[in-house]
């Protein structure tokens, strides 16, 4: 592949289809506090407190839940057509739209990429109130941005080969003495991660993280589920990362759409910021105070769709699974039904 | 019982039996960062940072991992007395101990109480510097005060009576419909407890705890035990009670003793301080946030020693354990084998 | 005097009167944060969220502000006439009031106590809704409960005395090497206070103060007035207090009237906790971290009024006064128009 | 100019000259915690717990307390000689030094800068040990990274118009109706700053800055120099900044030299990041809260050295002070003699 990729900047913006529109924006507005930049019968559009792009999560109602855009954003305009290019070359799916097709985003690329993932690409957004210094509207679990996306593929170096060439460059990964990689990390701007490929059936969504500026802010949000007795929409955590170090909690919206909530990775903007690999043994890699994972959060995703809404087919990962090497090789067993009783509705295909 | 019992103003210190004195202190003091106030080859004597008595924690070397001794504090003096009178008519064994028996403390009476354990009252002290201001000692986890005791006993009911003799009062419970009580917090000091009675086999000690002022210093904790690798000694949490709303940590000393680390409760000083019923199968209860109880938590404990220094004997709980009612209850199964793992030696007779 | 005093549990409520009831509303619930638990076009009663007695402050609409009431709760019905009897013989002007008096509060006794402040004895109380555990409502800047109460008294040395006959105890105070004595702060309740006493013109009310669990709660008070442009609207702070430890801040409600905003300081609950005597000269006593003291804070205050709702006469401190000693005795001199330009009503007197 | 600028990633370390390095070092190492890389009789190598260049501050003992170096990491080794090119165009003097010159970079380009500074560019450095997860020696105050520089220079229109030309964009400034320009950030890295421009005298540094995680971090500084009874170098703060949006405090080393601790601004790193201008009269614009600015922060600063080492002539700036235009404007009339007391050498050119 010799064709120049296009700039990307960021991970930008995300697009799930939901069940029950006002349930799921009781669960994105009222309890994770985003700030809603336009609503309609179909869709809400949200915007975290010092983003001033129109969006970084829409919320569409739709006849099942599912992820329909992961959106990056390119340096500029001229990017659009370096994109076109690029994906034409590596022959999938190319669509070019027109400003508006997705309110507040100007003309854009859309792709499936060679993961399977509805990707776009756009430079031009209308711009809103940053609202970083409105601390009058600030909850007590203020989500500051959009922080990154974290896919599940089955062949994890493939799709690390892949945005390697998109011009990410990995921050860490995790591995074992075979030589199986389980997972990597994937940045444009200097954090940690833009993207996370997490090796799993897919193309399935993982999740989607915001960040907030302390971690008092996410102890809050666990807080204010259990006083809306709604505490089975945690997950896991909140807990310190080892990978990323990075402070987390995972929640699940109403249709079992993963959300993360993430502070204090560190910078990774130098060319020589030092790749940290970490062994599939090692039990503080996805905890640092070595606390089980719950098996749902390896197995469940949500579906994605194609540029034409439909649910694209899945593929099992082949290779050795992280949770088949790591749970009772560290001793643990942990089996949590309260998903099932939530009547979380995605990752029933795994 | 008419005799008035002793006017007890808080618990006030514990000693712990440790295999390894020069292992505990490192646990102690340099993960934990209390204060040494005195050591020698047989016993370190600690206090956390806002404390002026001589020491809130002993460590002392011996044959296998135990409490000897719960001491609370009384009202002065004259306490002693009153106290000595009073457990001569429970009719249980009660020695006067003169000044410096305990390196720092004055005159004393021991008793073993109606539920098992050896406990201390005492009023005089030798007062050491209050380092609440000290902030060039204190490190990220700094910790204030002892909290609280936690012990088991087979009895719930009657060992809550017991304590309201001794004019303690209830703030929370955890009980079920058929009347069963699991578990009470009871306090003298105006917080939700100075001890805490926890159904399962005992006497045992379930844990000690100490306070901090804000949950970043407990979440600390876990990051340094994390950097150190003995994250296996985190046992549960951190998390939210629901039972006291306190933040929470519960770490294990190389010998299996509990330590928790709290913060947040509530002021209970107030003669019509509502009391707080949870049902046992409320599963918010031990966890705000609906994260599952490791079992190890509901089984494992620390044996107690009686007067002489020998053991006491273990009697079962015949009541139905919270435990059993409540894993499966809710949908949770829980194993985590690191404790073994870390050779933790206490709590095999259960 | 030998009568018995009444048995102090803690300070419990204070009354101001307001200007305008709208504009106070906005600043105690829409910015504070403090719950509505009854309110009529007269008065609003406003209680902190850890708080289960009616409220623990009134604002009540009046000709000019002032401080109409302070509340201490006593141990029970009985001390009611305790109370009545030991003002009695003080020879200071005593009403009993009939419960309802004070809509929420039982029986009571009310008093003009020597110091000229208007004081109330109670102990029943309507019991609403502890807030502890409803996150939901919690906003970024939580307080928890009331704190306590600073009053400026011309003669603090005899105002000492005065509340030490009723019950009250020093934790700390402010002195210089020829014994004038500054302030004084007195608790029943095992914190360092329930009652402070500044050397000032008098009798004022200094400050009401509530507390809060960690300081990002303090903090975010003051991002949030700046956020309605309202920054002029806090006095002082934040910062730490050299005496009582506690990370403060001082804000001014529309008419003036000072709220303190505290967290962390320390058990003073033991009969020998020790007394912390702090040298006037000593620039880190007001503040830990040398920062000045601006000087509306030494010399503004709330009138308040006797029984009949008129204003007390204001006497002036003879002794010296702290600002005259520290504002040139350690460098600073400071001057802050802001609160004149906010038309403060208060303290004009001075 | 039409040469290419070097590609510049960041601010990346600064050297300072102290008069006693023993004392010096206390400063950063015992109350900053910054980690030591290196140390001989002549200079201490420090650097921040996220780092894993060599250092991001030196120390070195000196004939009178100045900057000598402020040093910007190029994107690779072959931006040295576009570097070189580029000064060599502008007409300042320019230096190739070899590797090893100052101990851990490697080969790199010094100039005088037109603004008057000694600023060095490099992209070798030597790797050390990122501490980021060796929470065991993470004080409570723990520093993640550098995070900027801020300069005082007179004409700041002119600044900032060569800072363009070097590639560094504009996130926020102060002006006025008149169009003066008060002060401008500029970045490379996606942050607010990797320099601010402030008019004043110069060339003189006005600080460099670390960044923390968490506001409790800074604020422990402030708690440990009440500690050790150094609070007079607090000069400026704890406190939210208007520009930025960042938690600041500033302090003096012994020297004099001003260090800022700085948590919480915002991600800039989109071509369309909005420039946000504040008036130079508005009161929330340096501190969010209204606090007033200490005049020493206005006029102190720190002399620099030319490439030999010796002082640059100083420029006072001809333009209208911010200092003169809001002290006074906004109300505040403020003088803190500490910084004599404490025998700051810097700033008495001004």
């Amino acid at each position: 592949m010799t064709t120049t990729p296009p700039d990307v900047i960021r991970c930008a913006y995300a697009e799930l289809i939901v069940s029950d529109l006002k349930t799921s924006r009781e669960f994105y507005v009222d309890i994770l506090g985003l700030v809603v930049t336009y609503e309609d019968d179909e869709a809400v559009y949200l915007r975290a407190f010092e983003e001033y792009l129109h969006h970084s999560l829409i919320i569409r109602k739709g006849a099942e839940p599912a992820l329909s855009v992961l959106a990056y954003r390119v340096r500029g305009e001229a990017e659009l057509d370096v994109a076109e290019a690029y994906y034409r070359e590596l022959g999938v799916e190319v669509r070019r739209v027109p400003a508006g097709t997705t309110r507040g985003i100007g003309e854009a690329v859309r792709v499936v990429d060679p993961l399977g993932f509805p990707i776009e690409f756009f430079y031009e957004a209308e711009h809103v109130e940053r609202f970083t210094q409105r601390y009058d509207v600030h909850g007590p679990g203020a989500l500051a941005r959009l922080d990154h996306f974290n896919v599940n593929t089955p062949d994890v170096p493939a799709a690390r080969k892949y945005y390697e060439g998109l011009g990410f460059r990995v921050s860490e990964d995790i591995v074992d003495d075979e030589g199986t990689v389980y997972a990597a990390w994937m940045f444009r701007k200097p954090t940690v991660h833009d993207v996370a490929l997490t090796g799993g059936a897919g193309p399935r969504l993982h999740h989607i993280a915001f960040a907030t500026h302390e971690r008092h802010q996410i102890l809050h949000i666990c807080d204010h589920l259990g006083a809306v007795r709604k505490s089975d929409q945690i997950e896991r955590g909140p807990g310190r990362h080892g990978v990323s170090n990075a402070f987390y909690l995972y929640v699940r919206d109403p249709d079992g759409h993963r959300i993360e909530i993430y502070t204090h990775d560190y910078y990774t903007g130098d060319p020589d910021n030092p790749v940290i690999s970490w062994d599939v043994h090692d039990n503080q890699r996805r905890d640092w105070w070595g606390n089980p994972v719950v098996p749902s959060w390896y197995t469940e995703a949500s579906r994605v769709l194609d540029l034409d809404g439909k649910l694209q087919p899945v593929e099992e990962r082949t290779e050795t699974k992280e949770m088949d090497v790591t749970i009772g090789a560290d001793g643990f067993s942990y089996t949590r039904a309260a998903g099932a009783e939530q009547g979380f509705k995605l990752g029933e295909q795994v």
